[in-house]
């Protein structure tokens, strides 16, 4: 098996191992990151049936204590009520300071353990293994764990770093096509911010072909937000440009309450809505959105998703990474180039006028 | 006024100022060490009667917008539950990044409200205001912070350290005796772990003198704790000392349902059982335990609470300070001196009884 490993160096130094299949012997690499005797494996009932089994049997197999907890999938578990589940359960099976959480699943189980972990006994080890494409290129790494609330995503979290991160990318041929789009919006959001190379590889492909080159892509899109996070941990600067689409395209889900439209495909629409918006200023090259636009299509993105601008500003506005009366826009000048701009609420209710 | 200061040096630098009647002009404090233009004031019903339209108008006096969140005072309240109302609330006012939480109250409050900042938006400014001789001697110190699950206390937290500390001296005067007393446990564990100077003084006072001398005991009780935090803040060594008496108290207190039990009568309790102990085995010097006793009993910390020494091992077993199948236990071997010391849980069960 051809193992790439990539080494992050948080404030806690961790890796992430992709591969072909690794899940199967799951606990030969995690022993290498972690002691504990005793895990929790926390995922969802999409996943569970798939890989629960998997991990489990190869945690056992080892003459591990293993306890699973199994949650309905979809991002209405990324709640609170979710949370205090994962609470309870932990305590109910006796998880120690010495113990390890395992999140296997997609975003929102990477994101609601990881914050379990994060504060159950002020912080315990977890290990995350990223089943969707989304979770493998984006939430598995930089250490962001959150839940959701009523008023908005990811409102609640803290920083975190797993100990280990398992990529296997065998698991992505288990995934539901629309699954798969949902991660190519940010594989192309990578290529945006910061790879004209990457880019390239994606628009002289599509969703089938893509396949051939996938641990290459994924392996492009992991060491660039490696680079981001080792440079900005906390989210102070350099990182901002990850949400590039984002602050947007959290408003588009919140406009339609979270059902319907993949955090992918709402990402692609405020990439879009942005860059052509600057276009239109000037502030980026002309042609760089018809050439997203042609990308997106490749991968089914472009669907018509065009709720009125108008009705989006206010809960951008509100958007967690607003600072007082400013918010941050992350603008593409060119593809591969993108720089971040401090606006003030007026200011960006013009700028998207 | 006298003011006395303490800087805390740990992950952030903040200050903590001592004083009579400062809370009357706080924002005088708070603006030098937080720049927010908006302000969350979180308090309990108590407090909020005596205080709550002190700090608010100080706060609006200068201009800044203020919201304000009372809960109903009480261990009860340190739950989940009250924790989503707070990030609702916090939601609901728009709170961002660059605001502030003002956890205005007792150790109840400062927990809740510091792991409040700790998490939401994963992570916003915060100020204490400490209102009890509990939270001032310890819980505003240290940035542990937290609340209670069903299957025990502090199970859920965050190190997360305040902007500032601000500890009115003067408020202490209208707190009722009972909470006055549950200060105490904590100021005379501090005598026996670290300081037999702060014990003499301890000793030779009583619930009433004692109040001629407080600025002083509660400096002296900070400085040990500020020593202890800086030395090791993620409580991986030394800082494990200031749990002297807390795992048998812990368990006290969840024998008791939480309820009819003070947190300081139940570290007294837990101190008294711990010595007694290990001066039977001749680990602590003789003559401790009885120095303890008659120290307890000037501050009405003698009362007879003896549950069955047998009954509290199980949830002793269950503390969060367990490691595997390992637990830590604080001894004092003399006045003013104690170390930790690792036992196996059947090494644990042997040693109590």
């Amino acid at each position: 098996m051809v193992l790439k490993k990539i080494t992050v160096k948080a404030s806690d130094e961790y890796d992430i191992i992709i591969g072909k299949d690794l899940i199967h012997d799951c606990y030969e690499y995690i022993k290498t990151a972690v002691k504990s005797d005793c895990f929790a494996v926390i995922t969802d009932d999409n996943v569970d049936e798939f890989y629960g089994n998997t991990v489990v049997s190869s945690l056992k197999n080892n003459g591990k204590t293993v306890c699973k907890l199994v949650f309905p999938h979809g991002e209405a578990s990324k709640s609170t009520l979710t949370l205090n589940s994962i609470y309870e359960f932990l305590c109910e099976n006796n998880i120690t300071r010495t113990d390890c959480i395992i999140a296997l699943g997609g975003g929102v189980t990477g994101d609601i353990a990881g914050f379990a972990a994060a504060t159950y006994l002020r912080g315990i080890d977890y290990v995350q293994i990223p089943t969707s494409l989304l979770a493998q290129v984006d939430s598995s790494v930089g250490g962001k764990t959150a839940v959701d609330l009523p008023g908005g995503k990811n409102l609640v979290g803290a920083f975190k770093q797993p100990k280990l991160v398992l990529c296997d990318t065998g698991v992505l041929k288990t995934l539901p096509r629309d699954y798969f789009v949902d991660g190519m919006g940010e594989v192309i959001k990578y290529g945006m911010i910061k790879s004209a190379e990457l880019f390239e590889i994606l628009e002289n492909h599509d969703i089938e072909s893509i396949h051939s080159v996938l641990d290459e892509v994924i392996l492009k899109c992991i060491s660039i937000k490696r680079d981001i996070v080792e440079e900005d941990e906390f989210d102070k600067g350099e990182r901002m440009l990850l949400n590039f689409g984002h602050t947007i395209g959290h408003s588009i889900e919140k406009y339609y309450n979270f059902s319907g439209i993949s955090h992918g495909m709402a990402v692609a629409s405020g990439m879009k809505i942005i860059t052509r918006n600057t276009e239109d200023k000037n502030i980026t090259k002309k042609g760089v959105y018809n050439k997203l636009v042609l990308c997106l299509a490749k991968y089914y993105l472009n669907e018509i998703i065009n709720p009125p601008v108008s009705e989006l500003i206010p809960a951008c506005l509100n958007d967690k990474k607003r600072e007082g009366g400013f918010i941050n826009i992350i603008i593409c000048e060119d593809i591969g180039k993108s720089f971040y701009k401090k606006l003030s609420f007026d200011e960006f209710t013009g700028f998207m006028n």
